[in-house]
C-alpha cells in the first residue's frame, strides 16, 4: 500500500512579506517524514479569505490530509475558520465546549473575555478540535483538513496531538500548568523531574505579560495517570 | 498605479522530505518587498513533471512574474528546463552560448564536458539566460518564468541580476575570479579591497574540490569598468 499523503498550507502575509521567516513548514515535513507520510506539495498565501479558499480546495484534491498554519488566534482577523467552513461548504458558529475553554482560561488570567477574544471560539460545523495546551485557543479538524496555529509552539504541540490520530499511533495526551517565573528559575527543578519521568515530554512556553515573566510548562505523555502524576509533582515544585 | 505581483516555486524532493530547510524562499520574499513587488503565493512541489507544470501553469496566470527555484544544474534530474518548456508550451535545445560558456567552465577546471553537463546547456527556446557567476550553468527568463538554481549562494546571485532587469533600475554586471586559497586566507585581502571600491559588491563562495579549498570570488556593480579594475586588481592579489 502507497504511503499517505499531505499537503501543507500556510496562511499569513507577514511570511510573505519577508517579516517572518516560517519554521513550521520544515517542522511539518520532518514529522511527515518519520510518522511515513508522503508530503506532496506546499503553499504559502496571505491573508485573503479567496486565496486561502482556493488553496484549500486546490490541496485536499491533491492529497489525504491539508494541514494548515495560522490565521487563527487572538492577533489575527481571524478569516480563516470562516475560509475554511467556506472551503468545504459547512456552516459556522460559535462553538459552546471552545468557548468555555476560552472563557475558564481568561478568567484564570483575570483578562477581558472580550468580543475579538471570544471570536477564537467559532468553529465549522462538525469539526474535532485540537487541544492549544499553550495558549489555550483550539485548532480544528474538518475532512481531511487540519488547522492550526502559526505561532511555532502552539503549532508544534498542535502537530503532536493531531499525527497519531492521523497514523493510528497512541494518541498523545497532555496537561499544561502556568509558573510565573521566569525560565531561568523553572529549567534546572524541570529537568530534575523530566529525568524521573523518562517516559513522557516536557516543554516550557515563556512569555512575558505586562512585564512579568512566567512560562506554560506542558506534560505529555501516552499514559495518563503518569502525566497526572508529574504534573501535581511539577505544581508542588511551583506553588502559587 | 498597484504594485507589480509575483510568486515563488521552490522545486526539490528534498525540501519536501525536510531534508534541507529552504532558505530561497525568505531570501526573496525580503527582496522582493524591498523591490516594491507584492509576493501573493508561493508553492513548493517534488521533482515530477506533472507537478511543476501544474505549479508553473497555475503560478504564472495569478502573478504578474513567477521565480522558480531548484531542479537545474548538474545535481538533479533537470527535468526543470523541460517541465517550464512544456507549460509554455514552446520547445527546448541544446543552446549554443550555454554549452560554450560550460564548455570553456570545465576546460578551466579540467572536468570532462560529458554528457550529463551538457544538458545543463538545454534552454526553452526564446529564453533569456540569467547568469551564474558563482558556478556557471545559467538560469533562464522565459515568458514571465524565472528559473534560478536551489544551490543559495547561486540563487542569490541569480536574483541580484534577474532583479533589476524587472524593476528597471540599473542592471547589476558582475565579474568572478576562482582563487584556490582557503577563505580564511582571501577574507583579509578581499576586505581590504571591498573597502577601496565602495560602490561595488564583493561575495565569496568557497568551495572544497577533491580535498582542495577554494572560492569563487564574484564582483557586482553598475559601472563595467570598475567592476574590471576591481576584477584585476583581485587577480593581481593572488596570482597562479
Amino acid at each position: 500500500m502507497p504511503n499517505p499523503t499531505a499537503a501543507i498550507l500556510i496562511i499569513g502575509d507577514e511570511i510573505l512579506s519577508g517579516r517572518t521567516r516560517d519554521s513550521n513548514m520544515h517542522f511539518l515535513a520532518c514529522a511527515l517524514a518519520r510518522a511515513g507520510i508522503d508530503l506532496v506539495e506546499v503553499r504559502m498565501v496571505a491573508d485573503r479569505t479567496a486565496d486561502i479558499i482556493a488553496a484549500v480546495t486546490g490541496l485536499r484534491a491533491r492529497a489525504d490530509h491539508v494541514f494548515t498554519s495560522g490565521g487563527i488566534g487572538p492577533t489575527h482577523d481571524d478569516i480563516t475558520a470562516d475560509a475554511i467552513a467556506a472551503a468545504l461548504g459547512v456552516p459556522i458558529s460559535l462553538r459552546e465546549d471552545a468557548r468555555a475553554l476560552l472563557a475558564a482560561h481568561y478568567a484564570r488570567s483575570g483578562t477581558e473575555f472580550n468580543e475579538a477574544r471570544q471570536r477564537m471560539a467559532r468553529i465549522p460545523d462538525g469539526a474535532v478540535l485540537i487541544e492549544n495546551p499553550v495558549s489555550i485557543a483550539p485548532g480544528f479538524s474538518i475532512g481531511n483538513v487540519h488547522v492550526m496555529a502559526g505561532v511555532p509552539a502552539v503549532f508544534e504541540a498542535m502537530v503532536a496531538s493531531v499525527l497519531p490520530r492521523i497514523t493510528g499511533g497512541t494518541p498523545l495526551l497532555s496537561q499544561s500548568l502556568r509558573i510565573m517565573r521566569g525560565e531561568g528559575e523553572i529549567a534546572a527543578p524541570l529537568a530534575a523531574l523530566a529525568a524521573d519521568f523518562p517516559d513522557l515530554s516536557f516543554g516550557s512556553y515563556p512569555f512575558n505579560r505586562d512585564g512579568v515573566f512566567g512560562a506554560n510548562v506542558v506534560v505529555r505523555g501516552t499514559d495518563g495517570p503518569r502525566v497526572a502524576e508529574a504534573t501535581a509533582r511539577l505544581a508542588g515544585l511551583f506553588p502559587g
